[in-house]
């Protein structure tokens, strides 16, 4: 084993962006499906799940943990997991992640747990992440003046929570190519008001959501800390993948309140290289490739190498962005670990970096950019 | 050799998109214009069509079934080309490319020959695929109320040649940003009219393209089999390529008669990551990176490599998309198995798949997802 | 060391693309943010131009020609570049670059040296190549009747430097997304008129950057040589990244006047594989992926790798873009070397081809491609 991955195998990770696992049991369909992040209907009968990178790296990677052979057939990787239970699964995944501080995306919780499960099966800290467009539902739903509403909301629900960031899901709504100037405030309060009179339900009106993000903006400019995760690239087939390149967000990087902003790009597959030019170019912008890692397996070693292109190096993170099956909460950390060990060896092999260098790099991207951008 | 690719070279190929090539002598131009997908104009005095990947791919590839040696001189090899005779020639590349069934589309066929011939060189099989765009023109020539004559037509040819699937080149034509949704039928009719008037070649009209599509999809629906192939990415200079992106295609896989539809992104090149993308959020959609393999040479096992990111392992296909010198035929399927198995054998070593993985997979590629798809 | 890198060192280059670098002493800031392409803002206390892969390069390739160890601390680093100097560290690069002849943008000098300094350093040749949109200013400046002032002084400036080239930057001003087609000449007159009364300063105006182009395509059809340099893709953070897509070009590169043009698509990046489509598709476009190389220093690699896809290996030119720190002008050389040797040697081992033809290619892209299009 490298001595850099060696080293990476005792540094305890922040997973800058996370959901829950399951804490209980589930069927097979569950679980399948929770392997592909983009098709949420049931394959066809000729297809499977584990027939992917996702499939291959849970068999080659956790089946240990299981006590199984790397490589295990499926139906005995259903059966032992199923033998064992969703709750000794999830301890034996979470606790071996090697994780210092989960930050957990709060804002769509389904089957799994809160925060303080995961830091209980991992012994580490957890902290939420408030998600803006489910901020935004709360306060609608409030009445009243929705603009004041809102941002009262938004700064209670901090303290409320002692809450380290928010996180934007507007890629999953209209996608960037929006109109990111401020918008008015009566306006938005009528946008409100019409939205409220549809229901008030998965928000999708670009005023409102751009509204929703310039409060955030400028809550964090008041009170420091509190960063911006913004969902880049690959998601589920609701999104227009192609109006999440991450180039689209220069306008609103341009606006006053965005351009110093702490900005956390998450995981931006397949526009890594473009989010790679936003961090050079804008001060607070960082990213990670989280998510994608887990869903390339054997292919993420690449994705590593790619995001380590353009981007200054203290503006990467680490991110799994699991969600459900606690087995992504540890590949994600797992693969993140040996690629990068292989890709830095690689470049001080080839004379680019010193080792020293190397470790240091590793050190900053895996805990230590994000303790500094998320004030842990 | 590495096991893997033994066991490939052993393996016979569904090439599930090809063209059929010359049996008859030529001159040089039209072997050098061959070897530039992209630019059908002749090459400046300065310019050799030899020095580039697929050139040199051929020179190292090809050379030793003409009895040269690797990287013969460009001269040599067109003398030996020339002593061959194209019938020897191809005979000898299309016998042994190691394919069991050519899916061929025969909507244009130039110089070259057809289905019958490939099987026959090869003592393989060679099926039909229906190009929709050549249909409409058939059928908009038979004049009478257009959308009944071009639904009558498709499915008598589909019995005529017992067709295994259809194909589009609506890449060519407008770009996949097109309106996807279901056109009126008084419309279609008139918009055929329009057409006929104007000459009735070349259909460029976007609701008669859309149509076409449709009214495939609506009989593939029925009948079962019969995907249809969408032409993605690279191709020749008529194409606005970035009108290709296959993100483009979101909203007609959207579509209720689409969203389960049984469909092959072709090629794809250089969206090839996107199109893996949508091969996971949609369960019909299939992908393969053909033509570009050919035109990659040394490069294509990077491509290959990125195919098998997103996109679920029981998606992908092979294919040479081979028009012309059937060196195209011949090669497509010697770096697709070079190619493939250098890049399974890296996943085997890094202990991401295990060795039993790696050949289940490459045979899945190599032609039992075609057999499955395409109800060989 | 590789028997194709040792015949890289001692090839000397065509850099195609260049500007000044300082011949007098600036403070740390002025380096430290020269390091940063896109943002011209000074960087946050917590972060550091060192820590990106441009900075690793510098320490780890550039550190010797200052008689410090490879991978130098970067406080020691700009020590001993103190105390040499900038005049003595210019001429140590510049004088090591190994370069025959330098291309020299002249049209953004800031506190750059000119192409004389940057000959004598090096003892080598240095041309002029004319921004258009400079001349642009200068002609508006002029007054009169635009379009013929403008056709006058290009002509002239061509002559008074013997020139060998232009280029454009409309990159930065509109992207490529504009109308192509001839303007009127009256319009130009009039859009000129208005463009002088809001003051005559940075071009943006469509029609006047459109013609401005086409008359430079006009005097290089009526002069020969001459072609046209086009800045695409990774830039500063003025720029509309998603539209300097080279693809966005295609309705100028089919308008007659462009078609057979010699163009040269500079640096690129992220979109080094659209810029090689083109360059099979049209037979005067050529390519080189400077600028990038040099910030993806320890992974500049893979993307030479990329540039040798589709693109004809006669339409490959080396750059460095480098401007301001002389580590640029140096560097560049150095890893585009290390870098195609490594590329270059991987093709052979793999047997896609011959060392003859790797050698053969490497000067074509060394200085050959360059020699012939620019008529050196």
């Amino acid at each position: 084993m490298s001595e850099l991955l060696d080293h990476l195998r005792s540094t305890r990770l922040v997973d800058h962006h996370v959901h829950g696992c399951w804490p209980t049991d589930g069927p097979r369909d569950r679980f399948e499906n929770a392997l592909n992040e983009a098709n949420t209907e049931p394959l066809p009968a000729w297809d499977s799940a584990f027939d992917s990178q996702l499939g291959f790296a849970i068999r080659a990677r956790c089946a240990p943990l299981l006590d199984l052979d790397p490589h295990a057939d499926p139906d005995d990787y259903w059966q032992r997991r199923t033998e064992l239970g969703e709750a000794e699964v999830a301890a034996r995944f979470v606790g071996s992640a090697g994780v210092s501080d989960w930050l957990v995306d709060t804002g769509f919780q389904g089957e799994t747990c809160g925060p303080e499960r995961l830091a209980s099966w991992s012994g580490s800290n957890a902290r939420t992440v408030l998600r803006l467009e489910s901020l935004a539902e709360q306060a609608v739903a409030v009445g009243g003046d929705y603009p004041a509403t809102f941002d009262d909301l938004v700064r209670a629900r901090v303290d409320d929570h002692q809450a380290v960031g928010f996180k934007t899901v507007i890629a999953y709504r209209t996608g960037f190519a929006i109109d990111w100037s401020e918008p008015d405030r009566a306006a938005v309060d009528e946008a409100a008001r019409r939205w409220a009179d549809q229901g008030g339900t998965r928000l999708s009106d670009p005023m409102l959501l751009c509204f929703g993000i310039r409060t955030a903006l400028k809550i964090q400019a008041e009170r420091g800390g509190l960063p911006l995760q913004v969902h880049v690239g690959f998601g589920d087939r609701d999104e227009d993948l192609q109006r999440t390149d991450p180039l689209l967000l220069l306008p609103l990087l341009r606006e006053p309140i965005a351009t110093e902003a702490s900005i956390a790009l998450l995981h931006c597959y397949p526009y890594e290289r473009q989010a790679g030019y936003l961090a050079q170019a804008f001060a607070g912008v960082h990213l990670d490739v989280g998510l994608a890692i887990n869903y390339l397996g054997g292919r993420s070693r690449d994705l590593i190498a790619r995001s380590l292109e353009l981007a200054p190096f203290r503006k990467l993170l680490y991110s799994s962005d699991a969600y459900g099956p606690a087995e992504l909460h540890y590949l994600g950390a797992e693969l993140w670990r040996t690629g990068t060990a292989a890709v830095l060896d690689r470049f001080v092999t080839d004379g680019d970096w010193s080792p020293a260098d190397a470790r240091r790099i590793a050190d900053l991207i895996a805990a230590d950019n994000a303790r500094r951008l998320y004030q842990l």
